[in-house]
């Protein structure tokens, strides 16, 4: 298996695409630019989304569903946000087929069935969401709305990968409505912190909080945060935005509330998530050239017992004791049953998805009383006592999603740079690209200028970035606090 | 509240719809067809989509996505699929729009982004599924394959009403294959029987399993299992289907396997869905004129309790208290702090969202041990001791729920009819729809004749229908079983 994947250091694009294929995270599709997610990349999505909508119903937040199609009308209401999406949209024109009276058997778009009004596929939702939330919002009683959205949207990508950037991908879009700015900001900053949170205790996955230039902001934002995340080949990849978008959906669409104070105002809005693009991710931060390598919270199975040499009944009973002690524990286990293959075929299968912890369970081993773990982090092997051996993994498997994020930790640390030369800036983008620490003179004119000679973007400006007297890298013109640069995904 | 909804006598319809806006199950969109599914009905789907899940996994498939797009020339190839949906289908013609030249902030379909081949919105998935498994499928050693997928589906229809018929709605769609025509006939009916499950012991709503006639069948299907399930003005709702799809997307899609014999042969294949449809089956089926009635193990939320007259901190900690002997019991429940209304008005509101039990919760009443239960389904209302209202509540959600099942299946059988002459047919569609059983001569003709004669339609031929000579209804042609009729959603 493992001779399949083309190595990192060859070929990293590759490397990823040979990942998520061979070891079933998704397919290619008939439809142009449209992934097919198989079983195990869902369950991943699944397991990914019942953390995170746990984490929304702990702050407030409910789930609703809205549909699919914006009219033209509404869409365009928005002007940036439109201007932003228009260029990538797919547009239902008709809704009819008919038989084509040329080609036997073949159908043609029925030229009498056209829409009077053309219908988008969502790119995202605020219009029509806001669109609605006229309805829905009289009074300050009203507020504050928060409203979560599980969907697919379409945008229509010119160059698309697997989960990174597809033409339709799965989301959860939030859409709140309050009060006051500062309201709006407040959970604006606190669905940034979830999903901070999510990427590190969930992906062990570190992040930088950062809030996204004026030229990088969503369409129709005031503000924009962000969470960026280090790839293994020094790339920065947006995991998850959270947007402050002031008024301007409220006044695009009319959205104003009776105040206590019985003053007639416009709503403040935030839109804030997080897509399949995740995976991706998560695939890119830890795995090897072996295959997958999932954090123990999310992996839809945790841990697979293999019976060396092969199945039988006392091993299957021996197997079936371990996994009733690890599902008191809540522990995702299964026991590999598979008669056609051998051992070392099984333990290459499961590297390449990636299950954190392998159980070998032999007939000699269990006469001695113990089993054999193996970490699929490190490969480390070794063997523990029987009876002892349930409490070891659910240990063990603590100990898995925190060395992947201690690891991740490292290596992105030693991926980090202060520059203040321009021509260190070059040259490090050139020979191994990560994250540069480095002064700007925020116009976006510089910021195009360093993306046009480097293909580096300036990923945010950190949250927690010390005020510094510096001079831009570029420019030279003074700057007070140094900002992110990277290439990115 | 209450005297905002239209009574069932009064206008049925208009009843079913009052409650779906009022009780805020759902709420209309700018979209034609497509309505908003509201918070409290989202979570009501939430709660279904749980159950099915789990049923589906534990008789062994795992969940997929596959893109909602299906290209024009797949869209084709299975023939009579095709021809079931051509007629009702959006059409994506378009990947851009661009600025209107001559309406200055105004967007128009750009032309010359027409796509050289239109892209479908699924209305179901058959034909991309199985051009897909055509790459999955080789050997038998790869059957079955079990997939199922959660998805939006769109069809074009004309007359639309929230949740019954709607342009856009959510649903699952198991899509399986198998070696054998007895296989996939298995699967078929093992999957109509989890229908029948999930809808006797989960909606309260009991079910007549049976087959569709020719007519009636899937667009593409050789044979497709229904339940049918009686509203409470009479008509039939069609809740679930199956289907046995024989070859037909095989041998379209050139999907083949190599059996344990080495001979190449055509896969078997099923398809099975349920969708939010459901949402109104369960309003139309326990619902009154004060609003809905939900059965407790759906019920998003299981138990209310309001303070009389108003909250205070002695009545929150006594709540607060029985809360958290509810939550030990895996009930849903809250407590009702809202300082603003009286207490007449939120049993109102409770009741129109359909809360099966309330306690109400009494400085008094505490003092003297006792809360008082109130049965949304009944309107009984009882005084219990405050430290056995857990159990007592745990043990009312389980009476509810089998009181509403008991309910509706006397409702059924009060309007259940064995017919035998034309006028009698004629006279009970009439007067009072129901279930009628009538023998029919199994032509088509026949079928579509009363049809346009009754608006009655054959529902089923019932699985458990027993042998038995009769008269068509119509004709008085030879029949050997009794089939189904009634008016439909």
């Amino acid at each position: 298996m493992a001779k399949e994947i083309t190595p990192r250091s060859e070929d990293y694009s590759q490397w990823y695409n040979d990942i998520v294929y061979r070891a079933g995270l998704a397919d290619q599709s008939a439809v142009r630019g449209c992934m097919v997610i198989k079983p195990l990349g869902y369950a991943l999505w699944e397991n990914m989304r019942n953390e995170l909508d746990r984490m929304f119903r702990e702050t407030g937040h409910v789930n609703a569903y809205f549909p699919l199609f914006v009219p033209r009308s509404l869409f365009e209401a928005e002007e940036k946000n439109a201007e932003g999406f228009a260029k990538e949209c797919a547009v239902v024109t008709h809704y009819r087929l008919k038989n084509d009276p040329v080609n036997k058997g073949k159908l043609m778009v029925d030229p009498e069935a056209r829409l009077e009004e053309e219908l988008v596929v969502r790119p995202t939702s605020e219009a029509l969401i806001w669109n609605t939330y006229r309805d829905w919002i009289h009074s300050y009683r009203d507020l504050p709305l928060l409203i979560n959205q599980w969907a697919n949207v379409v945008r229509w990508e010119m160059r698309t990968r697997p989960f990174l950037r597809t033409t339709e991908f799965l989301w959860q879009e939030g859409h709140t409505a309050h009060a006051t700015a500062a309201e709006a900001i407040a959970e604006a900053e606190q669905m940034h912190a979830v999903y901070a949170r999510f990427a590190e205790e969930y992906m062990a996955m570190p992040v930088i909080k950062g809030c996204k230039t004026e030229n990088e902001r969503f369409a129709g934002a005031e503000d924009t945060y962000t969470i960026e995340a280090i790839m293994q080949d020094g790339k920065a990849l947006q995991a998850g935005t959270s947007h402050f978008l002031g008024q301007n959906f409220a006044r695009a669409f009319e959205v104003k509330y009776l105040s206590e104070e019985n003053r007639e105002e416009y709503v403040w809005a935030t839109s804030w998530g997080v897509s399949t693009r995740l995976i991706g991710a998560l695939v890119m931060a830890h795995s090897d050239d072996d295959g997958l390598i999932l954090p123990p919270r999310l992996a839809p199975l945790q841990v697979v017992i293999v019976p060396i040499p092969k199945p039988s009944a006392e091993l299957e009973a021996a197997a079936n004791k371990l996994m009733e002690a690890l599902r008191v524990r809540n522990i995702r286990c299964s026991y590999d049953r598979d008669e056609k293959n051998r051992p070392g075929f099984k333990f290459a299968e499961h590297e390449l998805r990636g299950v954190p912890v392998r159980v070998g369970i032999g007939q000699r081993d269990l006469e001695q009383g113990v089993v054999e773990l193996a970490r699929r982090d490190t490969r480390e092997k070794f063997q523990v006592p029987v009876d002892a051996a349930a409490d070891r993994i659910a240990g063990l498997l603590e100990e898995i999603q925190g060395n992947l994020y201690a690891r991740a930790l490292t290596f992105r640390e030693a991926n980090s740079h202060r520059v203040d030369r321009w021509e260190d800036f070059e040259r490090i983008l050139g020979e191994r690209p990560g994250f540069l620490y480095a002064h700007w003179d925020g116009t976006t004119e510089t910021e195009e200028k360093i993306k046009e000679l480097t293909k580096a973007t300036i990923r945010c400006i950190p949250l927690d970035a010390e005020q510094e007297e510096g001079q831009c890298i570029l420019t030279g013109k003074p700057s007070s606090r140094r900002v992110l640069f990277a290439k990115a995904y």
